[in-house]
């Protein structure tokens, strides 16, 4: 393995049984159930046995319509932050990735808990900060609708500003635990936070002092021009969703120019776009495993599962009709993708569906593991990502195939690490521990 | 052993290193640091190996003044439900118990997360439902104040009627999983919640099945008389902090005297002193022990530890003189303890610090195995509990201690079991799987 050679970042993103719309159908697919511990154990230890820096959980506060899950499990969602958390017993190395809303929430909760596990795990924790997007959502919490796109982003921005000051709260020396002397803690060094933004007053400290990687790992889509700023400034990892080279190249280019404005270099921010795949032995093989699955989907659900993405009822509407006129204003970026790509391709509501209840907007890659392996070389080496997020069309045995199958590969070309440099998620990101916000106090100070 | 005895029910609260306020600074305390998951792990499995009902975590949302940390350890709090969470993937049969206020949460967070972490641990998991008490959770919330008692009762029963409907919200006969018919839900058996209360409205459903308890158990403390009331109508266990036989008789006969008016068998509710001890070969050897822990404790640290409990500053008073007085309108139920003990026994505020800082108003007992098991049983035959929350010392030792010399006698003498005979906690504590909501539908229906 060449030593020199800059090494790709790899998530492993657990959705549902598989990340392919029937997954849970197919015969491959080893579930009986909807959430059982086992099955993301298994998962977590194949993407620690290959090495990968992370596993990922997306998350979502409604079901939208209870018709929905009538073929289709995609709007089932554990609670992803309580999954990450029942992992850290039984993974040793591995990043854990959790989704949580910042629509929703409050900063010190969210603190609390990242800043718990992340102690807990050595240092393997990652938020992947989003917006709600559903005003199914809303109606769980209070609320008739969603604020609006701007509210939810000025929301966003004031909620992470709180939890990084509740994160710094504790500087590291503020730990003292001299049993001798009794002297718990070094109260100089423990800070109320203060934080008083347009939508959050946290007084602060955090009850718990200050975590193994300072702050755990942000991950933000950064799809949005409102996202990408706030991942310009404030994300560690940016997962997003490119289908085709030269769209995902001008994405971090555009993403990482604008890094230096907020006083950060390019390498500080990880782009991780998703990834799906089909793997055979041969390129035919690939596309027939392919074909299987597709042919699993209930062409009903499909098309609600593109209602959902554009908040919008398409039920009436005929399947092999081009797509209505759809209100963009305050729509989810994902809808726009959605609304644009039905534009520029000419597809009918039956071939959007197929195209986004299956790769979701993700670039997607059949053929064999060197085909598969020569793909992600070619984005990472082309100036289209620093990892990709691995999105296995069913679990666990996707996750297993390209464990056993292509990492290998990459390994060979130097391409990714054959072990675990050291133990945190910073670590194998290649990201620096943050010195937090007193640092230049502590620099003066007795201790570390 | 007598199978036909009435058995009683154990929980092992595992507060911070133990305890006593100055656990962490003896040398029989196993820890250098604050958050380590292999010290929970072990603490976990000892209670596992006890067959003890389950473990028990506190919380709170604030480090109410940085100053209380210098020399004490007792208000530091790692997130509780991501700690339990984090012990399901090392333990197999016992239940996992966290506190999460009602003050500062929603209920569709608190039931997706509790529903979650059901799910993973095949039924394991209760919530400790409790209120925040500290102006200083308030502050970390945008709030200058807590809401007063009768405001926070009334918010906390809102939230756990909205919360037992969203965990009913999907029947035990929803979840089809045909993966030949393609058919994931039936969704006639999926419910909105549509909860419209004082405090909350929740359109629901939830997002994922009935969990495997079809609601977690609930705990509550039930200490003022809003608490007894609303525990009476809604908690599964109280867990409750008595110093005396007699009081801990009237407790107990009294609030279980108000289960009937909610339609409810005394026995569905099960009553769990905290209980504390110093065990030692000869009642010397214990007593020695309790000195030895006590000489530890830094004076001004348990004073400043009765100022948080009352929310009063007692530091300009002086130490050996009488509590002054303190407002009782709105202070919390652990507060009027105080003060109630205070006026009965006239003790200063050393005395008071001492006596509250070490067993917080809970049962201690110091002296061998035996008289520590017959202290247990006197209480638990003479009608003053269902069982005990044990409250170890130190840890992870003192809990050892109690699981290897304690439970034993208590098991010769048919007391407690000898072996796991669920794989629930409702299983463990005796209590039935509530039905939901539907169960009349249910009853007509084609599924269970």
């Amino acid at each position: 393995m060449n030593r020199q050679r800059k090494q790709m970042s790899l998530g492993a993103f657990l959705f549902s049984f598989g990340h392919h719309f029937a997954a849970w159908r197919h015969p491959l697919t080893d579930a009986d159930g909807v959430i059982d511990l086992n099955f993301y154990k298994r998962n977590a230890q194949a993407a620690e046995r290959g090495k990968m820096d992370m596993i990922f959980f997306a998350d979502a506060l409604s079901l939208p319509d209870k018709e929905d899950v009538a073929h289709d499990v995609s709007s089932v969602y554990p609670d992803a932050s309580t999954v990450i958390s029942a992992l850290a017993g039984v993974t040793e190395r591995i990043g854990l990735a959790a989704t949580v809303s910042t629509t929703f929430n409050e900063p010190y909760n969210i603190a609390r808990r990242f800043a718990t596990l992340d102690h807990l795990t050595g240092g393997r924790t990652a938020w992947n900060v989003v917006t709600s997007t559903k005003n199914t959502e809303a109606r769980n919490f209070g609320a008739e609708e969603l604020p609006d796109h701007g509210d939810r982003y000025g929301r966003a921005h004031d909620f992470l500003h709180a939890v990084n000051s509740l994160w710094d709260s504790w500087e590291d020396g503020a730990l003292v635990f001299d049993k001798e002397s009794g002297q718990f803690a070094d109260t100089a060094r423990i800070h109320a936070t203060q934080h008083n933004g347009l939508y959050f007053r946290v007084q602060g400290p955090l009850n718990i002092p200050r975590s193994p990687q300072g702050r755990p790992v942000i991950v933000e889509a950064g799809t949005s021009e409102a996202g990408q700023r706030l991942a310009a400034q404030t994300a560690d990892v940016v997962f997003t969703a490119c289908a085709e080279l030269g769209q995902a190249q001008q994405f971090y280019a555009k993403l990482k120019a604008q890094l230096p404005a907020f006083d950060r270099q390019p390498d500080e921010l990880k782009v991780m776009p998703g990834v799906m795949f089909f793997l055979g032995d041969t390129e035919e093989e690939a596309r027939a495993l392919e074909a299987e699955f597709h042919e699993l989907i209930v062409p009903e659900a499909s098309t609600s599962y593109l209602s959902r993405l554009l908040n919008y009822d398409l039920s009436a509407y005929p399947v092999d009709g081009p797509l209505p006129d759809i209100p963009v204003q305050g729509n989810s970026s994902r809808a726009l993708m959605v609304i644009e790509k039905a534009k520029r391709d000419s597809l009918s509501i039956r071939e959007l569906g197929l195209y986004f209840s299956v790769a979701r907007g993700h670039l997607t890659v059949t053929g064999t593991a060197e085909q598969i392996a020569d793909k992600l070389q070619e984005w990472f080496e082309g100036g289209a990502c620093d990892g990709f997020n691995i999105m296995p069309p069913y679990l666990p045995g996707g996750l297993e195939q390209f464990v056993d199958r292509v990492i290998p590969l990459l390994q060979a070309r130097g391409l990714f690490r054959t072990e675990y440099a050291g133990s945190t998620l910073r670590g194998h990101l290649g990201l620096s521990r943050p010195a937090g916000r007193y640092s230049l106090l502590e620099a003066s100070g007795q201790s570390t």
